[in-house]
């Protein structure tokens, strides 16, 4: 039973959010004049010690204490006696360690903020660096028109910039305090929720108290916003992988981010961009966890939440795992652009182009453009020439409307910088969205 | 091979988006002397009578035309002849039913989000019958504190709001037009994708086209704010489940929405609350379907993500159901408040308000006062009495410091009262809550 | 990188696994002449040196050798030499974790079955017990029939006897040996498969060598086994949290496998069983985190597959511990009978017994009789009179034809008694079932 | 309430299933004397009629009736009058679906079993074709050994036959009937279990009749097979789909299974491969889905088990797809061995055979071997030279003891041909898989 029922193995991670719950609680008490000025003081001096303690020698891990609630008080009780008895005073562990659970989350979104924001970062810096270099766009993986490997890029940084607005969104929607709601109904000691929640750094008290105990809504929300951006880098993973196999070798794995074989010293294997692809199911399967967990958890607090903790946890210490090692590998990759623009040359990867000049210059309806393209692909591909080596001739043999026509750009040089569509792969476009992304990284 | 192919079994649930985006990009096409204006008239036209034909027979289940986009061009071109063959021009497949799902996600997440407000509606009004109404508040589903049945329902009002807040953050985040991207790389035709996303009623366009047609990050965040939606739902039906149950006996489920037995007539079912506790875990089925579907895809588009729209439509139409049905039941349930009253008193569950009246009124620490309690409560339990038969002369027979003392009001009404804590379950707070939540409400 | 990597802090929980399988494979080496019998001798002996040293002090954790067969191996060296580095020969760390792991599975269910042969056997004694006590059968959580407590119990029985059946096949599925599949290809060695097969107690070799070492299914379908065990446990759970709940009052909790409050002695909060009701949401969110890992991993080893044995072991300790716990629960619970019995009663629970009586002495069709006796019950609902009372007076009011016939048994008992068709709550059929248990239980 | 309880829209297609199990249950009642052989005769007579009428109209779909049991008996009614108001005797709905549902797995285990060993069939037939065919063996999507197709397309048989001995599983444990546990606790008509049990080709009645109708073991375990199936098949969609992409080439996907574009005829998207890799995302979902419903449901039926029926008949239906789709392109897709032997020379890809005959030939521990021959690629990769180049010099020069030894043969065949330990890549080996695969599929 004491092993199924202990938290402190997990939840002293939260040790910093406890003391400063704490703090906050007894400095409101005592300017309500529920505790007084120097009980407070002593349990404000006891809480510092037990703080610096904590950080020397971490949190002792005393399974029959049961969590870090009672471990820490405690303590405090050893070290400045019957003050600490009056700490719990107008608070119950349901509202104190769904306090607690609330500040580290709130801490969490700022560190995968700040992880997802050098990631950035370095997807801008190398964009940069490519904004004209040429690679094959894919759909279905088949080579399908060709891009700007800094397009590319950039458009994980659009993923990103969601990602981040996600925890944003969390962030802003958990900050506000369940301390006071105590055990579930409230209190009658003439406390001030407001006061506690901002010095906390809260927006203010939660509505209703009983809901302040029994919501796990952000851990929740933390959990699928972490899912979506692990599923982003498990897409940008996969890439990295193909790219890095030999038929590809479109990239060359830097070696802090990939490991060796002893025996092939030649090989890269793509060891952390697996590792994040793999997590990404992990987190996913951290996520599962805690929904499966609250459902139909009847009102207010039931012992089954105390599994909110393992998932949030193991979920962010996967995802900033994989976000630093994401940010390692696209910082540090080489990116062999001659092989990436030898492959976008495969496929007749401009017959697009053809049959949008169709449409351009021959007024052509775009149906029968992309028919006639077809047949002019098929006869280039009979006679093992690509696209860029008809003639008009041939478009005349073709369709005799075409004679005289001048002949279009089919060159993947030319296919990419005609895409000036706003958001398109042409290199000004890119350059554009660079010097956009470049603003928002500094404000 | 076309049956696992073939798209339009599901996909022609998007008709009027397609037909929306469709009239939208012809008229963009035509301001910008794309295509003509008598060409954009005949479409405009055409489209507008396919409208009016799937209205009233229903859209056309042809396999072999594959999906929604093929099934209305080719009804187009029958119906307006060549300018059909035009209208695809400066886009591809990949763009446009990537305009047709957001469109569709952003109308769900209105409907939802009305759904949701008369469900709080139903809350509110249920809550201010009985902010007075005494019931007992569960802790692991044992009797905690006496609470107030309309601060039990203001509970939900507060998750509902954060689940509609999720869902206006959804919406607002998905509201950017991927329509003009193309295939992947954006278009060389002088297409205007800011005038096609207005018309759309989008916010303007995605800021990268490769983003844009392999992005499903609005449909995975319906479906998280569904899920999430749905957890809370569930705590409400099995609430609900047992409390119809006969030894809780605190609710009469409404006819309508329970079934009889042939042979029980007094026999409700709680059959609906069931459901939607059933549809809960479809619904995070429905979730992690479409996560898993999405994990290490390459970019740009690939074929998985035709499995997008079964998910969401199915998570969508069980949400819905699920909502209306709760909100049916929170309407039309009778509460037996007597018998919620009844149990409210059993279980020493005043015991609480004992201890903080010794804090209060006797200046004992809180953990101390808890051991007196504890001692309070055993020697009523073994005499057989309850808290609030207890006399000053039993107080100071366990403390002597307490004779004299004046004996605290320890009825589950006065309990009830007291907690006067900001989001406390005392009737003056629960009805400040009510009147916010209508001001609310009306906004 | 070095962190994202090592595999050390999880995977030394293979140690035991790791040495067995290097014992085997290098008795088999020298056997075959593919290292010396002292070369062999030195590898035995310094293994077991190992052995002791990490049964002693654990593992040493050293992120720089990575995982468990690089700090063995290390070791090993450090002891005996250049035999140590000669134990590698035609085997791959691929083909090495994977014996290790399937070792360490096969180990999990075996434990996991011993744990499940106790909690059954606590299931039958406490079956035996009250193989003639009532309780009211549920649907609905509606009181629906009498049925007995032995016979409720019973039912977990047979669930899990499906789940013990379920390891079962499991771990003969799983033991069939991947050593010597090395990297992937096989070896140009003239290895003996089969004798290390044997030695470490397979049933045989695997029969491709890319599957063997690509091959997960083991470690998922132990986690698709333990799922639908915790299923279960969890149903279990919910009844136990229900039946604490004071308007229910069927259970006193053992106070070994509850806890307290501080403040209310008399509480008894059902804390096992609703960790055990969580734990469940973590054990299938342990299953869906690695088959979303496995999922699109192109053969043969692919790092993402390094994230299989967090999982496992998570999923194998929530399960040993909510085994044991729901034993101990079981064990040691107090069912108040006489509150069973009571509610047992209420709800017209035997007015399906009227029903089949209406069929068999009177002949009617069983619609009709449901017909009737709905009407009797309206009846004695509206006259605040039980099913027992009816008189045959009442009845032929209702229906002419049943004037003159004798009156049914409509007791509780009655009902419970007559229930004798195979696997039917009668006490005699369920004391049957429990001695084919036992007979099971002692096989 | 009505679209919400109403499952005639899905179950309905258990209409054989449950013509089938009232047709044994009417036996059986007749043979115990508990209805008349007459009345049994018009049962039968008129069950048989709606077999007719729903084989060639299909089911009625009436939300008013509500599930396929009472359409059935009220077309019964309809048919033969009276006797069809006895045929509900001695069971209930509980039971009934029950026994329904497990038919429907059953022979939806059937099926899933033929499409598999058609699959296997194909598998083989292919592998037997290409069991000389070199290609790469890949660890880490990294050139690592060469392999054979022959033997790649073999541990695809492996894990489908593990596949096929899940749901032979699944099917032997869920063969024992719920019929006769009536609503929940049995009933006290003289009914015979086994001889319905028999009758419907069940083993035996189950043991207990709660766990009878609260029981869906045998959906999840259907489920989780299905998951695991979907989760190999997945694996092999994913090396299709990077195999038909150009820089790889070792493919042609048949027209068939893929499609082409209007616009880019040699474009061949392995469209049916990228769905049935999406397919697992969603079988995974369906698995998870039924498996949150049933979490914490007490005994013995709850409504919410009415969600059991849409996962499972999606997940099958999505199987049954992808297994046929798989199953044909495996049969048909084009192998490009050229290619394929041209990649499996990349990469220095026999340097594990240089290591192995330095620990064979020269007496090196295999560590040291490794390291010599990481030395020996170093070099080669430096002078722009394959290993097969390398002389006795170049060796001697690295290790002066290599001098004079006889040069291995580290040629991509000599290297294949070379595995031949059991399981290994050599073509005797998988033409001996091959010959034993054959035997197995003939039994």
């Amino acid at each position: 039973m004491r092993e199924i029922n202990a938290s402190i193995p997990f939840d002293k991670r939260l040790w910093q959010e406890d003391i400063a719950g704490s703090k906050a609680h007894a400095d409101m008490l005592a300017v309500n004049g529920i505790i007084t000025a120097s009980d407070n003081a002593a349990i404000q001096s006891g809480l510092d010690s037990i703080y610096a303690e904590y950080a020397a020698n971490g949190v002792p891990e005393d399974l029959t204490l049961e969590d870090i609630h009672m471990v820490t008080e405690t303590r405090l009780r050893a070290l400045v006696g019957e003050p600490a008895a009056r700490l719990h005073t107008a608070r119950s562990r349901n509202d104190q360690v769904a306090t607690d659970f609330r500040l580290w989350v709130r801490n969490a979104t700022h560190e995968i903020d700040a992880g997802l924001r050098a990631f950035q970062s370095a997807l801008v810096t190398r964009a940069e660096e490519h904004a004209d270099s040429i690679m094959p766009g894919f759909t279905h993986l088949q080579v399908a028109q060709p891009v700007t490997l800094g397009h590319h890029l950039m458009a994980y940084y659009e993923m990103t910039k969601r990602d981040r607005s996600r925890f944003a969104d969390c962030r802003s929607r958990l900050n506000q305090s369940p301390l006071g709601a105590a055990a579930l109904a409230g209190t009658s000691f003439p406390i001030d929720r407001t006061a506690t929640a901002l010095a906390l750094g809260f927006d203010g008290p939660m509505a209703n108290s009983l809901d302040s105990v029994s919501d796990r809504d952000f851990a929740l929300e933390f959990l699928t916003a972490a899912a979506q951006t692990a599923l982003h880098l498990s897409r940008l993973a996969e890439e990295m992988i193909i790219w890095a196999s030999q038929p590809y070798g479109f990239i060359s794995l830097p070696d802090a981010w990939s490991t060796g074989s002893s025996i092939m010293p030649q090989k890269r294997n793509p060891d952390a961009a697996e590792l994040v692809r793999g997590h990404a199911g992990r987190i996913i399967g951290c996520m599962n966890s805690l929904m499966i967990t609250m459902k139909g958890l009847p009102l207010a607090y039931s012992k089954d939440m105390q599994d909110d903790k393992p998932p949030v946890f193991e979920a962010y210490d996967l995802l900033a795992l994989s976000i630093a090692a994401m940010t390692g590998m696209v910082a540090n990759v080489t990116f062999n652009t001659p092989r990436m623009r030898e492959v976008a040359g495969s496929g007749f990867s401009t017959a697009t182009d053809l049959a949008d000049w169709l449409v351009r210059e021959c007024g052509m309806p775009f149906r029968e453009a992309h028919h006639v393209t077809g047949s002019v692909v098929k006869s280039c591909e009979a006679r093992g020439i690509s696209l860029s080596d008809i003639t008009v001739d041939d478009l005349s043999a073709i369709n005799p409307a075409l004679a005289g026509c001048n002949l279009p750009d089919l060159s993947i040089e030319g296919s990419v910088n005609s895409r000036t569509s706003a958001g398109g792969t042409a290199p000004m476009r890119v350059k554009e969205a660079i010097r956009t992304a470049k603003k928002e990284l500094e404000a």
